[in-house]
């Protein structure tokens, strides 16, 4: 349920957080964006509002590391804020890329964050600048505030609608102007936001776990292409862009969202436990055990032994002291990599045959060597069972993904994947199977219900700069340390 | 299986490692170190011998924080290493308190650590300061230095057995000299300490987990009161203490050895569910499903469900992300606490009569929060079950553990602790039932067959110190700031 | 020769270099700086440029602190670099305000450092805010990259003219472009800016000590409104600006400048010896030592004791250990103050009718406590004498001068100030007798040479922005910590 | 008058300090410790005593970096306090290297620190530690702590005295037990020490100017071979040694000691301007200019310029910015180094015959640049005087010096030095014009009335670890990184 940095995972870019109208606006969103850690642990960052002035502090590693320090809290005063956790790296990983994004426009200020990323943000950027534009950062938010400074609207509402009819891609958006809070989602929807309430207090954030944790009530999911405006007059909801179909990323109930989050109406962890059984049914196992590749693949390995009639074992142990500065020292030792976070527990590997579930292969080095472990801890077979389809493409819409040809799916067959991992077996769901599992009859491929891109290739808004190489794109005449 | 030290939990307070005789000893304690970082989060320390000068690194901190910059393995010279992981706080946390302890005596030097606590320490150190010994830490390791150094035998391992023999309590020490590696145990063998070997080269460790990682063989258990030498000629072992019987930590099987560990030929995983099931037996409940309090509890749930026949689930979902540092910020939300940790999922146990299984309870302040959470998720019933027996007793050997007083089990009884805690039923493991998990018939109550002090009050060893006020027993006249 | 922040000084908050072609650009540049340390020690930035990218490095502290590490220096590649040191605040002390800035156009980047201060920055920023600019600093500098990047000119030097020919007030400015490195002084070459020569590349400096660290040639001063172009087909000189009559800063004699610097064609040390002389001839006193208040007023009293032929001692000694960051420890003992940096030597005083010597009176705190110390070391008599007329008003060009009511000399006249620093007499030169010193016949008063506003209030600009109130003038909306 | 650790200067390496009965005890040490830190500038320590507990803070860096921070002042709590500052390394840099030591006996407390250096520190530590003594640091500070362990007489006092009269060698010593603040000088009186009073309250300093930061008053001269012992009843003097002829080191008048110190009844300042013209008496120069060596050759060339009739002038600047952090930056540039503290000032010297006054020549490698650069500034002729003898023997006395082969004046004749630093005549100050200048007729060569041994090679007391190699002395079998 925790991403680790140097996995061999997908990782989710960004989680966002927003609060209207309580005295402990700071500390609530340091408590929010603590409950989407998973959605990014690289940096973080809140602005608040006090009604004169807007506070900022950004800070590089965990929310729990910076943002529980008093000193912190106390000077961002106000009872309005926005926050936002980020993995990294649309933009690098200077202070100055880390979100939210301000500006002072002459009618006032405006604070910025987006779970997402603009896939004609580099388009914009260049003919902003050609306009006269100066950036600050890398990062593909910023242009969302020229688009906002150079606009002609007076509202700044209105000025933000302008600037979002202009991006493509995938966007779940939080913002606060002297008078609003706002929140939006882009047309398809692609990335979560919800609305909770907390004591007459309006929240935006991207997953339910940040409701939970301080004890706000749910009330619903922001639409797909949905603006919502809160002020002091309440919540008023507009629906400023042409209509789209709802393509909510598939892979939020593989993996990104938390287990406990309720996800477009549906529990993640039940979800995965569906998607387990499902598995179980596509890709029966003739073995002894079940074990889940901890702690991702654990649901999913629960609803996998629960409909194969196997036993489920914590047959991994997972060490959680790994930080992410754990580096491997000296060079001789630097293929025990995967033991520093897992050992596998020889008892109740030895001398069985093992269905070993995992949510997804990316690479497939971290698997090769779980296995590998597996293995020498006596495993009689072992019978690999992921809990989705072959992960074949990149994702464009804010999740860090390797370049298409690292993906070993997207070079490889099943059968070569058993072989380069080593198992006895292999077995994916399919894409039916996933569909099913999260409750569709089947995948519409006329209209796909979401957006899977990843296992199909097939994307539901326009890449204009993904003709570039994608390394160009981001690229900054400026290079400047991250401290 | 992993401790916090905000939690509510009894804490082990060292593990140690020790190695002679590889080229890469420095990092290979660091990893040693690292599996073995349950039994320690504050500080850590090594000390290697590279035939002419010893090298020390200590820290405060995770190894994989600190051990692993390249700059201190390289320090960190030689082929030979001890190496120290430290909960807290015999002694304070100053530098000078981090083990391992060095001493350069006329005829060389030696470096020692220790896992344990000697019940005698102050009443020695007392006699060694009249005699004219300066210490230099509040650690009752430093007396074993001390005790060397007046000694008059020429031999370092004839010093310390000397030393040790003077010594009460429970230690399981590592120490090298300028020819040798010595591990020793107390007679009763209270704390763990094993024995491994990786290519040749001779490795000590406090629990085979410390092995697994870097791929060493585990060879055996060091016996209780056996004292072995190494040296390039290889392992002697010295029994040179008066045989007592075995009296091994039974709490080291309930909670604080990793699951993946062998302890005296025991898979702590399997007999954690062997406990579990146990558990079932004594203490059944009429219930929909069986949800741990994670981690600890987890292993014992999954034992209790298949005795039960109740569906396994994981209610209770982990924020990993919640480091030491984790302060709540701000005054207002202080309450919410334990949800920093945890966050129940509601669609698993809304509705449900839930089993929650823990592996014990201390001062009950988590669980008091735990079950209100679960409750508020919606469960219908609530039926706790602690895999082991009501912890009645402080433990003097080297775990942290509150004032008697605080111990909730000292001063209420089981359905007072119910009430306590708000739970509908409540029902601890018996004694003998611990017992027969762990593979005896009973418990021998003439001769206990391990170390149960915490649960019965029956102490194995002489208390000498502990007629003083335990807050005096540390004190030094000189305080000193940590860093 | 050397300023502290605590003392009661004007202070100059700016001093900029710059290099083109020379593979050692970056060291170089640090030394350059380092030479300008005593024109700000706050922070300092230097910024690259290797042909294809720009690096960045901005630290707050002092160049030997931050600069000289090999990392920082490794990242800085390129043979062209500007760089510079401030001594605070206009603007905050966010890392977003440390020069040098930098601002990617669609025609390329460009980087620029300024010494001075602009007098309609405020105005400009608004209108340019009301045009659509986001501004990222509070610096009056960043008005210049907004300036040049709404500019329609094709060439980067057509732009920074544009940009440049906008503003009122004191300015001296290094640019890099992709092709170019740029110098230019105001109209009225208020602050300094000079050329130098290092096997071939060409340098510009605030002063012509950074020449010498380096082993440069001083080529000659960059003439007031001229804007020097240098690119790889050498220098060419522009003119763009009115013509305006020549107004350097005369303070910048009296205390800015570094003694061993020729500024303007003369030397700093010399004239300052000369104003001592021209002080004694004006200014006698009965008197048995002439004594420096160190380190500023040494050179002044070398010449006031050679003219009126009395001993020149060192009465005053100054601990060089104060550092920025030494705070009087404990309440009780705040008064002592002066003593952290300077001691009476007792012996030199005892007894004898002095003559004090400083260079300036600003608030008059510090002379103060001086006075007090060397009549509690036995002076008979003290006579302070002061190298420059009365401050009166503030400065609006780039020096950190409190506000005017806060300046003795504006509420007092010299009997009153004489009592309150408790002196039996006081002197300070005239107006014409430092213009004398510095080589006028007198001051005309029609067509001053000088910029004299800070004694005399008549200033050679228009003050746009200052009519505002000028805690008001650099507001933003964000308040960001530092770093 | 003020030390940098890059020069090429011998340096003192220890300052002490101590206070008996005063509320700000911790602060008032941090004053004058501030004022002692030309003494030594590495590091730094404090421990208080408030009746019940000892405090400690050891520190890196300067006083006014880590002690003048409020929450280390807080710690340091009581009315008894004594404090050491150091150059360095009789010892490593380790932290537990810093001083004041601490001991805790059997009786109560114990702190001490020590300015000077005992010669036989090893030969006594290696008997110490045969008889089961274990050093915590390698210093030889902590060899007195050990004799007082194992000294049999009851009172503090008396342990001291039985440990002090097993040394040889220079020590001035302030320590504090739970009654008591003790200071004391060796039989010869090597280092300084004085007494002062503030309030009531007795205070002990190496220099009278750590009594004047605090307005302190000055009482007297600890005598050589004086103990006095402070208590709430007053103080006591003591003769605890067989009586020795007076020797203090003459260095400490030379270069040492602040100019505004009383030493021995003499003001530094005064006797430094004494010993520039009795040089110019010795060693006159056909010259048009006097110009020093900034800081420390500057008193005797102000009395050489008066004794000459020359003009004495500023001609090398000096760039007080020089941290001890700054290294010059990049490989290429390297040879720049003496131009990062001194910059020569072309119009002082340019077309001159100069006088250039310094106090020593160490190695000669900074006079060499420094030639150079005077050279390079355009005098005519250069013409080097040394305000001593020349420094031909290494001290062995708490002062850091060269081994003695790479003392410039050891190896070569005074032509030689001439050629090598390249200046057109040297003269160096002669033995008896050294101590005509501090007052006495001439030197006694019998029995010399100071230490001079770095001039003469006559030491005045044994030096019985001298015999080993000098590296080998303070070698520890540990080596432990800094922080």
């Amino acid at each position: 349920m925790a991403h680790d940095p140097s996995d061999d995972k997908l990782h989710e870019e960004c989680g966002v957080f927003g609060i209207f109208g309580h005295d402990d606006a700071a500390p609530l969103t340091t408590l929010g964006l603590h409950a989407l850690q998973h959605r990014g642990q690289e940096a973080a960052g809140i602005v608040t509002f006090d009604g004169e002035r807007y506070y900022a502090e950004r800070h590089h590693g965990l929310i729990g590391d910076s943002f529980t320090r008093q000193s912190v809290i106390d000077r961002l005063k106000g009872s309005r804020a926005i926050g936002h956790t980020r993995y990294s790296t649309t933009g690098g990983d200077e202070v100055r890329n880390i979100q939210p994004f301000f500006a002072e426009f002459s009618g006032g200020g405006f604070a910025v964050a987006h779970n997402g990323n603009i896939t004609n943000a580099l388009t914009l950027r260049r003919q902003l600048q050609r306009e006269g534009a100066i950036f600050q950062s890398t990062s593909d938010t910023e242009v969302i505030l020229h688009l906002m400074a150079t606009a002609s609207e007076p509202s700044f509402a209105d000025r933000l609608v302008n600037a979002l009819g202009r991006l493509e891609g995938a966007f779940s958006i939080v913002g606060i102007s002297n008078k609003k809070l706002i929140g939006c989602r882009d047309p398809h929807g692609i990335r979560p936001l919800v609305l909770g309430d907390l004591d007459g207090a309006w929240i935006l954030a991207s997953e339910t776990c940040a409701l939970d944790i301080i004890g706000a009530r749910f009330v619903r999911d922001v639409e797909p292409g949905e603006l919502v405006v809160i002020t002091d007059d309440g919540l008023s909801s507009l629906r400023p862009f042409e209509p789209r179909p709802s393509r909510f990323c598939i892979f939020e109930y593989v993996y990104f969202a938390r287990p406990d989050s309720i996800v477009e109406g549906n529990n993640v962890y039940d979800l995965r436990k569906a998607i387990g059984r499902e598995l179980a049914s596509e890709q029966p196992a003739e073995a002894d055990v079940v074990i889940p590749v901890p702690d991702s693949g654990t649901p999913a390995a629960i609803g996998y032994a629960q409909q194969a009639g196997l036993p489920f074992e914590l047959g991994i142990i997972r060490n959680h002291y790994v930080g992410r500065t754990f580096i491997q020292p000296g060079d001789a030792i630097r293929h025990m990599g995967v033991k520093l976070k897992h050992n596998a527990n020889r008892r109740t590997i030895e001398g069985r045959r093992v269905v070993l579930v995992d949510d997804s292969i990316v690479r497939g080095t971290t698997s090769q060597k779980i296995v590998q472990m597996v293995r020498e801890a006596g495993a009689t077979q072992v019978h690999m069972r992921i809990a989705s389809p072959p992960t074949r493409s990149s994702c464009f819409y804010g999740v860090d993904t390797p370049e298409r040809r690292k993906l070993l799916a997207s070079r490889m067959s099943v059968d070569d994947m058993a072989d380069f991992i080593r198992v006895d077996t292999l077995g994916f769901l399919s894409i039916d199977g996933l569909y099913r599992a999260v409750g569709e009859a089947r995948r519409d491929n006329d209209a796909p219900q979401f957006c899977d891109a990843c296992f199909t290739g097939q994307y539901p808004t326009q890449l204009t700069d993904m003709d570039d190489d994608r390394k160009v794109r981001h690229l900054s005449l400026l290079a400047e340390a991250g401290s």
